[in-house]
């Protein structure tokens, strides 16, 4: 695309036209040679949007409560993405604001603009395209931006850095809880969310996670993340969730949160960037590319074990360094 | 751990004792220094297992179908193993074959060997020690190994290449199978199952997959995927899963196709390995560590953009070649 189109598209994304941004969102996404021209664009622009993340397992309504928020604050008056990271999601399938988010994977209505992201097949590859994508809607002016994350897992970690906010949704009856100690994953949350907290068991839960909450050392003065009862598909308890946000917002303003969650975003983008971009230039080399299909060989005829050969491998491809451990 | 130690637990888990199976297990999982001498011993001994993979979207069903299978598997006295890679999965809470599981993160109960792994939060790691457990498992005598998957999404790929067989189960009424497709998952199946078949819908996701598959265009004598309908929970349909697992395996026996999958799986597990190191020393050297913060400064004060300084920073560390794209 010449930088004509792109500045084009960019001026009427940013005077408010949804489709421009739909196309837009798509350049940012697809890594293509109009990615790097855009992002320049947009990094000067990013910073003031609100980024709240929301995580937790496959099943425990993460769609319909990034949904029901979405809602509140377009009803406030507020523009709101949304980035859906998660392929199995709802979302994509369309039950988030109706089955128009099927057409050209892009709904907009009334301020609200909604993004499902494809898997690219590629290690990191979903959660840096979100974060892009989250940057581009900043800086066209979004005020608030949910990004709905992976189930739980490795996705999940990579999300954390993007967001200013993080929600984790658990439910009753489950073990998740046990499982997101486990995990090490409640130590990333800011406010937690039991959902479907008709059913039973959901009493119990926001009770144990208080008292972990509550053992959990922490500095004087540090956000205590609440523990919220939600029955989302009824809309219940989501008032009191905006609140939440609201208070964190202002907590991390006032203790200069935002501007060192910004910088964990940033370093983890240029991370994932820096990554994807050696080890891509790392397989091209026709070199490598022959001593990878030598070390193969070696490892099927079982004349090495796969450790030993990629020792040697990156021995290779890092010549100048020490050996791998 | 010394060497001794290493032998002494290696010769224990050849000979049957489960307890040194899991601790061997742990220390392949957990990527310490024993690892290497460890899978030095196991790499002669592969190749014997046959790997089954289990896939598809959250609540499929993936766990009920793999302890479904690996207690058929167990009765016709074959050994099992279960690897399980998704931290969500109600194996990690304790659902497959009892609550045993719960119990230190091990089970075994006549010829069944379940492991769940946790997440590393390293991209890819979950599928590599998937892979190197189940080497490990291939080793010491285990004729048949379950590999359940992440839901779908990025983790799926990986995971691919570590199987012989590879079933993808959907469930009626999701709208998962348009997604499948649109994801390019279906191609990488061998048996597809239509799981909750008393659902609403079953019989019309069958035919719309078969209609599918017949439309995909594959050469002469190539392996047409079954689709069979299961209801896990109730034990229907797996006995018509079980005798096309062992037609799929007779095909890729007869064809050399386990040989090639075989080669397939050990390229993923040395690119994995080597990407891991690589990044780990990356990221490990000061200077390079230095010139990350410096880009993190630049771009959190808008002087530049994340991607202009990820070439920059990619320049840096593989100084002798060409630019990033």
């Amino acid at each position: 695309m010449e930088n004509a189109k792109v500045s084009d598209l960019w001026d009427r994304a940013r005077a408010g036209d949804v489709a421009a941004l739909g196309r837009l969102v798509t350049l940012v996404e697809d890594e293509g040679p109009a990615r790097g021209e855009l992002l320049a664009r947009v990094a000067p622009l990013t910073g003031r949007a609100h980024r709240i993340g929301l995580a937790g397992p496959p099943g425990a309504g993460k769609s319909t409560v990034a949904a029901e928020l979405a809602r509140r604050f377009r009803d406030r008056g507020e523009r709101v993405g949304v980035v859906a990271v998660d392929p199995t999601s709802p979302v994509s399938g369309g039950a988030l604001l109706g089955d128009r988010v099927r057409m050209g994977d892009l709904e907009s209505s009334d301020g609200i603009f909604i993004r499902s992201l494809a898997s690219r097949g590629m290690p990191g590859g979903l959660s840096l395209a979100a974060g892009l994508v989250a940057d581009a809607l900043d800086a066209v002016g979004y005020d608030r931006i949910l990004i709905e994350t992976l189930g739980i897992g490795q996705g999940e970690l990579d999300i954390v850095p993007k967001a200013h906010t993080v929600l984790l949704l658990m439910l009753p009856g489950t073990g998740d809880a046990v499982q997101l100690m486990k995990a090490g994953l409640m130590e990333l949350a800011d406010i937690f969310l039991v959902n479907k907290a008709d059913r039973d068991g959901a009493q119990a839960l926001a009770v144990l996670l208080r008292a972990q909450l509550t053992e959990t050392a922490r500095p004087a003065g540090a956000w205590m993340p609440p523990v919220l009862l939600t029955t989302a598909y009824r809309g219940e308890g989501l008032d009191l969730v905006l609140e939440a946000i609201e208070r964190h917002r202002a907590y991390l303003t006032t203790t200069g949160g935002l501007e060192s969650r910004r910088r964990a975003g940033i370093r983890a983008q240029l991370r994932q960037l820096v990554e994807g971009a050696v080890l891509q230039r790392m397989w091209s080399d026709p070199v490598l590319s022959a001593e990878l299909d030598k070390a193969v060989e070696e490892v099927a005829e079982r004349k090495s074990d796969p450790v030993r050969s990629a020792a040697r491998l990156v021995q290779r491809m890092l010549p100048g360094r020490k050996g791998a451990r």
